[in-house]
């Protein structure tokens, strides 16, 4: 077992069910319904509004931002550097998700940018990672992957900027730059599903919301491996798989997934 | 049981089922989806143009409009005005959902400005109600609700302006300002699936290019307490929720919600 | 039995599942998550980017583009010419999708200076595929249908230009001006999902990168048919009947849909 014990997962996992933090999400369209439905049902509130003139009002408003930069309209790409000032000064703890940086060239050097902004926690795949800390020019699409292994270093660069970073994966990975802690499990339903790695990030900053970034970070990827599990009992197929994975997020005790997590 | 006869309302829903109105909706983006499958599961058609250059031609062929004002994109915020002009000049019946309004502050005006252009209906929370009569800052987050019993006079104060005010709630009030018709019932997890006070709208859209406003507006609401009602007989948790909410809009017979909706 | 034999259709799927290409998707906000969950179902990768600023950088890393036009942004409307242009000069195959093409003034002349580009496959209902090819106005929102059997005709004046002409309706029609494939069966309850003609879309343009435009237009086609059917066997009520198809498409066998299609 790793020095995060157990017992911070659920007690996390509580909280945000007992304070149902209010979440703003920036993140593509294609994704919304899912992160909407998903927050819900972890018991966090979601609130999207992506609009320059009001998202970096409505943010004060919030318990959490997260920002994703998958698929953004322009006008979303416009409104997130006021936002993000709007959270620092609030102040207001948010993540940041550099979706499928690497991929669209305009993406990185914003990527960078809000980096440089203090996100509590800076959550991707191995590739985004990969290319945000400047090691490699990323993927092909949104789910392109290197393998999680591989970037504990990009993760470590990263996180010398004092953030928390989380890559997703086979195996997922959490750091402060001083811890590592990897999880076992999950399914690979969770990838025949478009937004599944949005949805971790709005419940990584629903988590940001009301514990410290690591037990955030960790605890929300337990909650969303723990239920793609649990719904990869309930059917093998990616259509039904989507409600039992909601289903199992909203059904699934923060002890039992605390209990099940499959942590080193 | 209250002045409106459980007949009009069965008559009503036969009504959408038989005419199947086309429907110009314009609202987050979140939402559209479940409103969309929504309104096609209720019978009615949805159509969702909401740019500057094609909402105000592309309404003239629907047979009614719903304007939600959460979330909206600068683009389709822009297009409301001329959009709307063009219902009314059709002419068209439109609803009106001021989602959100009181949170942020550009939407607060644009509410009250479209309010005076004559919507059939309004339908929103209890906050949004208040703070749309003025009486009130509204809430925090777009589910934030203050009680429906206490908007009661928010409501009428609107339907002084010759539109009908349908309250979401624990309890649902709708009036004109003379009768006022309450409806027991539904379930908690019509608030756990993002974008169903949307539906909601999109329904009493539905609903006032067949009939009356205030019985489009009762029949609409009974519909989808009804059919939350019987998707909460199916399942307990969100994600199968959604679907059943889907399947029960559409099998619902009129005569049954007509009968089983608890009026007072 | 047609000239395009089972075992063709069969092969062309297995590429797609082999492959998995990546496609990149224009289409409305409403249908995206069923677009890219459709296209992940059926072993795609879709990108959804639509940006004047991403999307023409971005087009060239996929390996098929689908532009539809229905319920399109101003900002993805203008991201079409630069983008189509950029899939042509890469090059890699296209699928217009002329969605409510007729209703809306400006998407009429769009959706021609688009055929004049080179699409490998047209996909259109019939009032669609009638107005395109400049034989009538079209019809009153997204679903209006003319005949199939009449759109004949029209398909066949499209197919002129050198593109493969795909019908949806009753009973699906495909042509490239020479070979006419009609593909019977289906099921109503896919009329009533929000975006399965945007879904089918994406299959096809799935398709073209993989094989012929032909092939791919009929074998797309025929997966989605065998998938509602399948799932219409599984529920006859249109909230689980989403779920279901998405499970159908990824559950259907290649030689399964070659075996079951109803070709003449």
């Amino acid at each position: 077992m790793s020095d995060l014990a157990r017992c911070e997962i659920a007690a996390q996992l509580r909280r945000v069910r007992e304070r149902a933090p209010l979440v703003h999400v920036i993140c593509g369209t294609a994704s919304q319904p899912l992160v909407a439905d998903g927050l819900l049902a972890a018991g966090a509130r979601p609130m999207m509004t992506s609009t320059r003139a009001e998202a970096p009002t409505l943010v004060t408003t919030a318990d959490a931002l997260l920002v994703n930069l998958g698929m953004l309209t322009a006008e979303a790409a416009a409104a997130l550097p006021p936002t993000v000032a709007a959270a620092r000064g609030a102040p207001l703890p948010w993540v940041l998700d550099p979706a499928a940086v690497g991929v669209a060239p305009v993406r990185t050097p914003l990527a960078r940018t809000l980096l440089g902004a203090g996100p509590a926690v800076v959550r991707g795949n191995a590739s985004e990672i990969h290319t945000l800390a400047g090691e490699g020019e990323g993927g092909r699409g949104p789910d392109a992957t290197t393998s999680v292994g591989s970037s504990r270093s990009a993760a470590h660069e990263i996180a010398r900027t004092g953030t928390v970073v989380a890559v997703s994966g086979p195996a997922d990975l959490v750091t402060d730059g001083v811890r590592d802690l990897r999880l076992l499990g999950g399914t690979p339903l969770l990838t025949r599903v478009s937004g599944t790695g949005c949805l971790l990030g709005g419940l990584v900053a629903a988590g940001v919301a009301v514990g410290e970034p690591l037990v955030a970070a960790v605890a929300a990827t337990a909650l969303l491996v723990r239920a793609g599990e649990r719904a990869a009992e309930v059917t093998d197929r990616p259509g039904s798989f989507r409600a039992a994975l909601l289903d199992a997020l909203d059904e699934l005790l923060p002890e039992e997934v605390a209990e099940d997590v499959r942590l080193r």
